[in-house]
């Protein structure tokens, strides 16, 4: 009878702890939700906000909005075919030269979006940039840098290709 | 008589303590000459001679050689004009099909290189390709992200276009 007394205790307890690990493991599901997913999520977020508000920017015909993607820094580098351009405003001279009318601009798009982390302070996204103008319809590939900054996440460094040869 | 004395023995430790503090200072320098710097210009140093072995195993025509500086792995990207190659055998690919003769190949070299140290684990290259051939000499631009590795500091992300359009 003991015996049994004890084999019963036992069986309590361990229900008992059973229900004390599940509610443990219920509140930190309910306080921390899938948190490491949920801060690689934000960041890519943070990212992708940024080139929606850029491509936004863009087919308004607003290139000074479209440049807040960009680090404003002398160092702040565009690539493209053969050229480089090297500071912000440079940058900033470089696309109001190469689209001075709205219909130069055409209506931008990105496809094929990628953004990876590369360390707590260096991004990268890929993908693919359209212009659907009357006349042509450009496209190219884009590989950017983004690097956290006081000021948010902003490209650094921008290595844009054309499809055409 | 006494203060005196003491002044004395206080003038010889201050001197005493000046010497301890000098020979630290001249020890510290001698064993860590210029660290900060040093660091860096090391970091520099192996991102350039791992594209002086590329360099030279293209020159010799040894693709594989010449790949020893990509990060093998199916996560490496080559992105050129509208086209984007993953992984590292797709990349090593690529390359023998557009450059399958010791002619196509040519005689490759880096100019206006720039290494820049993003974060402890990233890197980015940029500068000027060329490949001297007997019918013709290409050239383009190249940025590339190096990615601290086990294995060491390899290439992750490779855009390079083309100066032709």
């Amino acid at each position: 009878m003991q015996c049994s007394e004890r084999k019963k205790r036992n069986r309590r307890l361990l229900l008992h702890s059973n229900g004390l690990t599940f509610c443990a493991l219920l509140t930190i599901l309910l306080v921390f939700p899938q948190r490491g997913v949920g801060q690689h999520t934000s960041l890519e977020d943070t990212i992708r906000a940024i080139m929606d508000e850029q491509v936004a920017a863009w087919n308004r015909g607003d290139i000074e909005g479209y440049m807040h993607g960009y680090w404003e820094s002398d160092s702040t580098v565009f690539t493209s075919g053969g050229t480089q351009t090297k500071g912000y405003s440079e940058v900033l001279s470089r696309y109001k030269q190469h689209y001075d009318t709205r219909k130069k601009m055409g209506e931008l798009s990105f496809r094929e979006l990628v953004i990876q982390l590369l360390s707590p302070t260096v991004a990268v996204a890929t993908g693919i940039w359209q212009l659907s103008r009357d006349s042509d319809k450009p496209w190219g590939r884009f590989t950017l840098i983004f690097e956290k900054k006081p000021e948010g996440w902003r490209i650094t460094h921008d290595h844009t290709s054309s499809s055409e040869r």
